[in-house]
């Protein structure tokens, strides 16, 4: 998918100077299950500390969306999502969290980073 | 009980070569009261951080049901869930947490784990 | 089960000159599905206008425990469970309702009544 | 009880002219079950229009710690207050309702009144 | 208190022909116990229907100060609230409800009105 | 999409002696902005009393999956869920209630029904 | 504002034939104190049955961004809102509520409508 | 009370050889107040990591119990349920928290710990 | 204040031998605003661990009440009420924070403490 | 917008003598998109542990609602207010977050700090 979906894009960060927390809450998430073709829905939150370059919400969108038609595991759904984020804005760091609705009477969380979260940053 | 009941399947982690934390919140567990024969009612956390595998959800699901007609206590049910998983995936961490509904005025969590959690992952 | 399952016992009620409302919500439910054979879990609540009979509480709890091995439908052990506690009580009117936690993303809510309830009584 | 325990104490309705609710919520409230011996816990909320008498509050929080060592089944004690309080204030309506807490999984609620409510006064 | 506290402004109505309803929280009000001296705290609601006149919000804030140093029973603020209220006003309908914070494990709700609510306007 | 999309499958109800509620939330909805194209997400609820049919769960599950690439805005949807429902299983009452997530600050529901509820069933 | 604000677009019914509930909830509304000159800030519920035309969604969101500027009272406000979106629609029923962040401790909601409301429909 | 009381009971630890979290919330106590008389409402938790002995959950509720006729200022009977429950099982580590209803306006909640606890144990 | 307020009454702490934490939430405390004389509603916490005294809640109760007329800004008030306390239970640890209404949008919290927390004590 | 938008008054801290942490969260706060032009909404809150000076809240509020007709990202909005706090008060710490409206089917939280947070100040 990394090939073929929608480009994530990224404008310049605006103050390269200060280490700072983004953090992104996209509640609308679907892709489809490797082994029924059935969907899946959930959650992602992604959270980071930007080093030049900070991803454009619009291009996120859409490349979440990118994943409406792939089927793939929660783990591993997790982290190419992280791979790409990480490869688009090369960030000094990068953590993201998937929640999946109940199947099977059990939701699942998965949570995947890079890099070092700076000390005393965020909560 | 890891003799006879359902087995946990697992498949093979598809990033080995990074820590990550898997979380699985299954809110659909009874077992039976070892004294009273009553049905207990709970829910069931497992938290991991995966080496080599990761463990099947259906066959988790149809593990835990295996304890339906089981008599235990909790903290006896816990640690045996929390040993059933660690021989199963071998996991660099481990923790399974159980929440019993109340019984007699008092509502109960339970909580054991195995492994060293790494630092700095998840919060 | 109306024939082999345990006997909802019932006590006379304290207050028949009355027309009174009793409510039970039961959170420990769990049936099988009688297609896959696999547990259902849910709630169920029983609100009713006693006449000359009240459910005893330890009875209905054992009643309901014995859904345990019971393969049915959602509709069909809600009517089941009505015209068990009606056979048993007689009341003036009552109400049984069940809901089923999710499965395939979907979440239902069964409501069955007997009788006409009295005006102007609970809310 | 009605006999032996505190005095329900009323004052003269200071708006006699004009129906109005009155509504009070009790959440500390102790019986004994009158089979085990062993403690029931639970909430109390007395709704009532006032004809000529309004019932004091200290009172009432006397009254109902009064039940602390009595035994008596749910449908009972709720049927009791209500007569207790009828008998006090002479209202024109009241409504005495009683939320016990979880016992093997089931809570219950018992609502029972007395008069007919004003209509279009309060929801 | 009606005669010396805070006046209440009024504005004539921006729509008279049409009923609409209009409906206040003040979340901050505090009066003296009339028997203790202590001071109650608690909320209160302003429901109502104009007719030619609406209620102006700031003069209402410092109206309900004017109590800050007032004793008196809850039944009795309540109706002297309906009584001013409507004396300013003089509204097609109007409902006030006081909601007290909780003393001796009790908390209270006192409901009054004026007039009749117009069918089918809110809910 | 009546054409084309998955069949909504039926089975005989248990107990068509009797008028009773069926709820259905389905919590994960997703069809296509028939302008942008973008997908939109929301919730589906499904309330009725059957005559001679109940809608099976799974066919309702895969019914609704079909609108996944179908692109219509949020009023015809509903509308064409109605009659497919009420085409599918002809009930005495069925009313369908769409919850569609934020756009542009905006959150919609969009609710129709077929036929009349039975007076005094449900709430 | 009426007559230099963005105009309410609206779209044909798509299902004139049934009447049916549409309910739209902008959480995102300000316009102006007409006396500090200060923002207010609040919601906005829109709920009507539409008769040939609907509102659309993206001209209700500008249309609403255009209170950005305009200073009125909470009362006028609402009124006018509703004046505009019955000259644009003439819908069946049409009812608009405002809610408006706490001034001075004090919380307010306003609610005028136009028409009535078909009986049984939505609750 | 330690003297007179319900005994506190034990059971062997069924895992002695792994460090883990024992979590008990006891929603119903109440005790006394020493100065009034007057009851006091609250909730205790106790929390342990047990070394060879866990402590029996009827014979927990039934010494709770025994303080419904013990007056007991709230700092008091924290540090005595904390000994007592020390004295009976010898734990690594454990901690009492009890939370107390509203009085004069004031909730409480008083935690006391014997041990350290060990690091990385449970959150 | 502190020369002519309700003094702050203590009594000796009945377990000086253990370092414990206590937590007193107050939700009624209103002071008046330095510039306009309006009043200001918030609400108060007091955490400490105790040396040789705990203050009595009465008292307490009493001193806050002392605030009623009291002009300052939410700054000095919290710190004056930790002076007020330290002096009179020269404690371990002492933490006050208070969260005051929301004024002009904003809602504040003002937290300031004394001492230094035990390690590994409360959470 | 620091040239030419409110400016921030202070006023002299009351305690300067001990580190304190105040904060404030403002839940009124728009600005503009700077791609499209239309508005953003979001909350903000400020905490800092002052030094000599204190923001004045009225300054604080007008301040924000300078932004009302400013276009900028959202991570460049932060990281002025920011810049703007501290430049005014010359805090000993201070951090500002913002939280933005749903976009897009994403919510938005940026965080950004200046200095070091006292260590075992507030939690």
């Amino acid at each position: 998918m990394s090939d073929t979906g929608p480009t994530l894009e990224t404008f310049p960060n605006p103050h390269p100077g200060r280490d700072y927390l983004i953090d992104h809450y996209a509640s609308e998430f679907t892709s489809l299950c490797p082994i029924t073709g059935q969907p899946d829905f959930g959650k992602l939150r992604v959270q980071y500390v930007p080093a030049d370059k900070c991803v454009e919400l619009r291009s996120l969108k859409l490349y979440l969306h990118g994943f409406r038609s792939t089927g793939a595991f929660y783990e591993d759904v997790t982290n190419r999502i992280l791979d790409d984020l990480v490869a688009s804005m090369e960030p000094k760091w990068l953590r993201v969290s998937t929640t999946w609705n109940v199947r099977g009477g059990i939701r699942s969380v998965i949570t995947a980073e890079h890099g070092k979260r700076p000390p005393d940053l965020g909560r």
